[in-house]
């Protein structure tokens, strides 16, 4: 999917919410547990509930790995499952030395076609480049996380008086542009979008922390709006766990609408809609 | 394997060699490929050849993942057959909030039993620590990486004059001990393992990079050689692609020899043994 047509669905969606499919056997509801996939079939009966009211939906890989070989099954017939106007992102935070680099790109562009996949820069450029080799394909790299470990390095300041977060988007940036690059930043450093718009105003920023992380999506818009909305604020538990018995696909619809409509009203005030 | 096993391990064997298991369909042998499972098979007859001159396999997920779930059946036959002497790296340098972590954690150390895990500390203590919490097992963070964009962060200087590599070794060193966590740093720096030392004096050190990507053995046993030899030293491509015909494995077993009567000579020179 490329720039445009994002930016369409962002418009005819009246929603600029991301769905996390992080699933875990543990708290999907029991009735699902005896089916023969029910991680995918929680995401079915998920995407289902809310595919109306989000442009994208980002699965967690870590919560399909640690199910071996069978949650990658999983995980395959869920981003086949996705319709074809919905943006996935392979929440999977990769980053390696070039030849590795490109083989996770072959895998989750490729093997699971995901529209995207979130990347590390830790490692530097030949890290990043393999992804970006991919036409029509996006690269999300790690800016400024919303964890509380965020503080320990990328909140650190560098020898020229930034901040090391400011380095990475920065030197980053070069590398591709606002049509096959995003940045992660989280929705708990609402001030910090300003500064981080002073070095990519064009960029799509994916910003988790609205929800369970205690972000504001007021914020976020406040300081994280661009000319294209620019942001794509993501929610996981809050909405794939707003309820655990037979009617959690309803609850899920019902949070998932309440969160639209919330954005609904923001890009009506922005006059953008 | 506790660091006292290991130790012991490098003193039978003579050696202080990893075997990085990185098989790529493109590359083995041909007639494998009829086989069933030909990854399996060619990291089997390659594990036959070379477990009597190396203490570590060390996979690289990103070889099994594109494969999908098939990938992932290898990957987890391929660790049942390591011998248990022998020290296991899942080379997958994850890197998430803490509870995504904490997936990642369960699927290498549990899901497939590795001893070990290879982390990205750039999301700070949150995303390592749960790592840390299965006793027994290690985590072995990115350091100072062997790639060219290595340069690009990681040798940037901070605030306090140090190098961006040095702040993220002294702090996360402070998450856990020298029993439960390694760092990694490529050979092609090797006057760099001197600062190293100073920082983490007693960690063991995975170094890649000697080989194809230009590295010498003896400077890094010059500059990052411990008391407790301190060093596992990963050759990949060197040793398993020394061959591609049906002596494949032959060629393997003697370039790992090669590899192994330099560093006994090393032990030998260092009176270690």
């Amino acid at each position: 999917m490329i720039k445009k047509e994002l930016i369409e669905q962002i418009k005819i969606k009246k929603s600029f919410l991301c769905v996390g499919l992080d699933p875990e056997l543990s708290k999907i509801p029991k009735h699902l547990l005896d089916l023969e996939d029910p991680i995918f079939e929680f995401n079915k009966a998920i995407i289902d509930a809310t595919k109306e009211f989000c442009v994208a939906y980002k699965p967690n890989i870590a919560f399909y790995e640690c199910l071996g070989s069978k949650g990658w099954d999983s995980l395959q017939k869920t981003v086949e499952y996705i319709p074809e106007n919905i943006f996935t992102i392979a929440d999977a935070k990769r980053g390696d030395i070039g030849n590795t680099s490109a083989k996770y790109a072959e895998t989750f562009f490729n093997t699971y076609n995901f529209d995207s996949i979130t990347v590390s820069a830790f490692m530097g450029a030949d890290a990043v480049l393999p992804y970006l080799e991919h036409k029509g394909k996006w690269s999300i790299l790690l800016g400024l996380t919303s964890n509380e470990g965020a503080k320990d390095f990328q909140l650190l300041k560098s020898e020229n008086g930034n901040y090391w977060f400011e380095d990475v988007i920065a030197k980053s940036a070069q590398w591709g542009n606002d049509e096959n690059m995003m940045y992660v930043v989280g929705a708990t450093r609402g001030e910090l979008f300003t500064a981080i718009r002073k070095i990519v105003p064009n960029h799509f920023l994916l910003v988790p922390g609205v929800g369970a992380q205690g972000g504001s999506l007021e914020d976020t818009v406040k300081y994280g709006w661009n000319n294209d909305c620019g942001l794509l604020i993501n929610s996981s538990r809050g909405i794939i766990y707003a309820g655990n018995g037979n009617d959690f696909a309803q609850k899920s619809k019902l949070a998932a609408q309440e969160v639209q409509q919330q954005m609904q009203q923001i890009l009506l005030d922005k006059n953008w809609i």
